[in-house]
């Protein structure tokens, strides 16, 4: 794999991902056989936001790998409640580990991180930006359930402004062939304008509808998310609006008998718990099939042998990035690296948020 | 072995848990021997109310076997703080890890969770109900100890009321022939009835006396417990009550010089520091002999493959358990399972709890 | 080793702490043959206080040698929340793992737990008072980036009255002949007069500086520390005194070219971020050593298979430390040990606090 680290799943190019997928697969058939590749070397959780879920699947990936495991998820008992920066934080355990995982509230993080690692970084969900290895769980499913990545009609359903698994998920999907989205939402929480953009300047399609029951029958694959209740003007709006994206066996009626059912986890109450019964539900072997992609990716990159941290070399700027989110406005020391967007703006080289110059 | 969840000790029979209890001294013997025996395999502690004592008993168990760890012991690091059901969570880690330990504050927890889970579970404390590892660790202690789990004169000191570590123990140990109880405790805080009916119907026997000091010359072993300040109904009651039931250097002259003493630990001051300095006392062996008794247990649930969730397919009713800490009062989800218990009563499948109709 | 536990780094004669040095730089020089010489052993850390750096060097370092790891660093979830005592959790503990590394916010806590615990004792930091692992770092550090541990010139800056590391490294630098620590500090924060007194009666020699610019010129090393704001008498006071401990690229140009800087980490501001990339900087990899040095010390100790407790059997006093910060304050059931030292004075052998009789 020519990238050490892994920030957005659009590190690895169309080929690296399809190995990934299939040396995921290789393992899931004859785990014995993997279960030794790692000994010796550690993984570092380092989750600045807790999530059990995500850490637990990191954790298992390495130990069913034979490697071991050090990390927190609780920053409060780390040194960082003693004033101490990112930057060293992570110097000091990319001097410990083989391979860190890190989570944290702030976007762009994992970015800032391989600055400063000798060991090579995954971005385990930097704030509201990125979640990699959530995209990758989902196209491992994907693969088997489906048999093929591209030529896919796939519904995603929920919050589609807010839900980064949902926009990773069009991002690496439109890189394939003749894949068509059918976006469910309610007008407020529909997909930004780029990632329309992404999907418009690929082989790809996509069709905007606001009710699930109508999308039902086209879809081979249904990606359901959680809608938060914040996210509505007021809880009368929410309720109105909360059932028509609630999957249940109702609703299900109208779809194919081959559709899978697909989500991130965890689910609140957008499927009632007795589509869990229905053979189209995939959520829960979407879990197991995300930890044996961590398998094959935390692999993969560990072939990779340079203790370099990346430099990240880019035509740096005298700005610091707009997002009031962005790693780059509480960790001081980190300089502004920009893209040029046109125009005036910069594309923050972190959080990949526009400022205007 | 039978069962594959082991929820009450008594899921197991008592061949299985002899044949436990003699595995576990072999693992003490010849601990070598089985320092590879679950390589590969995972367990996970899942602790959504902290106790580290049983926590790191499980873990040293599961290490000393050669196999790995994962879990949480912090309930609000977890995706239950988003709202996740026991269902789900149970559902996803089942698929990560080899076997569950579980303890929850709410009763019946570990035999929902054995619904859900493909992994093997262990109750490792459910509320006030049970927690049969403590129990496994008290009888592999006896066994030891003294040579023979029948025809002993077992005194049990303390709040017996509330104590599930005496009730535990009593419903195990009364499926052996020839031992007598002795219940020392106030008449507030006495065995309850349901107890007393299974040492009836037992070989078994037992005698109610209101003094430690009293029922001390008879006693081939002295289980002590705590008496947790909140059961008295004063502060004077508690201070009156509670230095009758303290163990002391004292009160232990009446004693055999061949008497065990054990404790579940952790002990606060109901036996005096001085008498850990006694050979008699046998509480902190009793935990060394409590990791023996989770390797073995371990050891033996893992033999069985089977991957399927316990449907645990009884005769389900349109009733709620009346038991307020009862996990079906709030994971809603859960069907209301019964078995009837004579007249109008039912007796939840979950927490043991009885309902009238 | 002679010593079971390792409570202060004087518990070790010069020669033990010269092989372990030595064992240090063989295992970083050839680590794949260090990698399973502690399998089946299981390190335990207590981290009554949480320090997440410390925490994952001793766990790093026990993983890389094949070892396992149990512990905690929340005692909020621990069974200290239920009022068990040290000396419980300690026996238990001691009874689970084969060697155990505690840190307590109380002074003279390993000390006390050595009393208690089958497994040999690691202290990791208890209070103010020592942090042995530390000290173990900068020497290995030391012996590696300066070829020798005699005959240098060692800056130690910041905090010299509260600082503990400092303390320490004096105590174990001043064993070896002819080193000259320059003490650089504000009169209000210099080093303690009980450790002049050792350097004088050491074949070593200190001076004591207020700048840390005039004294640059003449180090080999230059130790930094952290001063805490909390130390100073006014934000004023602290503003004005704190820019002259900082160590920034300006005061670094009267240094030599050979000489090392060193830092215990964390690190808040008192050294500029730009002085990472000078050459001279290497209190990163100093956190390597640190990690070499711990797997050196662990793999020692377990040569040792005395499992008694340490029975510390000193003159004890019908005495209370007048220690208001020592374990022996809040432990009751723990004796009074001194020493005398002198006149009407004790010295207290858990914390080395001093009392008047």
């Amino acid at each position: 794999m020519k990238t050490k680290n892994v920030i957005d799943l659009t590190d690895l190019s169309h080929q690296e991902l399809t190995d990934i997928i299939k040396l995921a697969n290789e393992i899931r058939e004859r785990p014995k056989e993997f279960g030794d590749v790692c000994k010796g070397k550690i993984l570092a959780t380092l989750f600045y936001e807790p999530s059990t879920r995500t850490q637990m699947s990191f954790q298992t990936a390495m130990l069913r790998l034979g490697g071991s495991i050090i990390g927190f998820d609780n920053p409060q008992n780390s040194s960082v409640s003693k004033g101490e920066s990112l930057k060293d934080t992570i110097t000091v355990v990319g001097g410990y580990a083989d391979i860190i995982a890190i989570r944290h509230p702030s976007e762009g993080t994992a970015a800032a991180a391989s600055m400063y690692s000798a060991a090579p970084v995954i971005n385990a969900g930097d704030g509201g930006h990125l979640h990699p290895t959530q995209t990758l769980t989902d196209v491992v499913t994907l693969y088997n359930e489906m048999g093929r990545l591209d030529h896919l009609t796939i519904g995603l359903c929920g919050d589609l402004k807010n839900g980064r698994t949902v926009h990773s998920l069009i991002k690496t999907m439109s890189t394939f062939k003749g894949n068509k989205f059918i976006l469910i939402s309610t007008p407020e929480l529909s997909v930004p304008q780029y990632i329309k953009d992404i999907i418009n300047a690929s082989e790809c399609d996509y069709e905007e509808i606001g009710s699930l029951t109508e999308a039902m029958p086209g879809l081979d694959v249904l990606y359901m998310t959680r809608i938060q209740r914040e996210r509505f003007a007021s809880e009368e709006e929410y309720k109105k609006q909360n059932g028509v994206f609630v999957l249940d066996k109702e609703k299900l009626k109208a779809a194919r008998k081959s559709m899978k059912i697909l989500h991130p986890l965890p689910r609140v109450d957008e499927i009632d718990v007795e589509v869990d019964y229905d053979e189209r539900a995939k959520y829960f072997e979407q879990t197991v099939y995300g930890m044996y992609g961590r398998m094959a990716l935390i692999m993969t990159m560990l072939k990779n042998t340079d203790r370099t941290p990346d430099p990240r070399v880019y035509p740096t700027h005298p700005f610091r990035c707009s997002n009031p989110n962005c790693i780059s406005r509480t960790e001081k020391y980190l300089p502004g690296i920009f893209r040029e967007a046109g125009g005036d703006m910069l594309l923050c080289r972190y959080c990949e948020g526009r400022t205007l110059i």
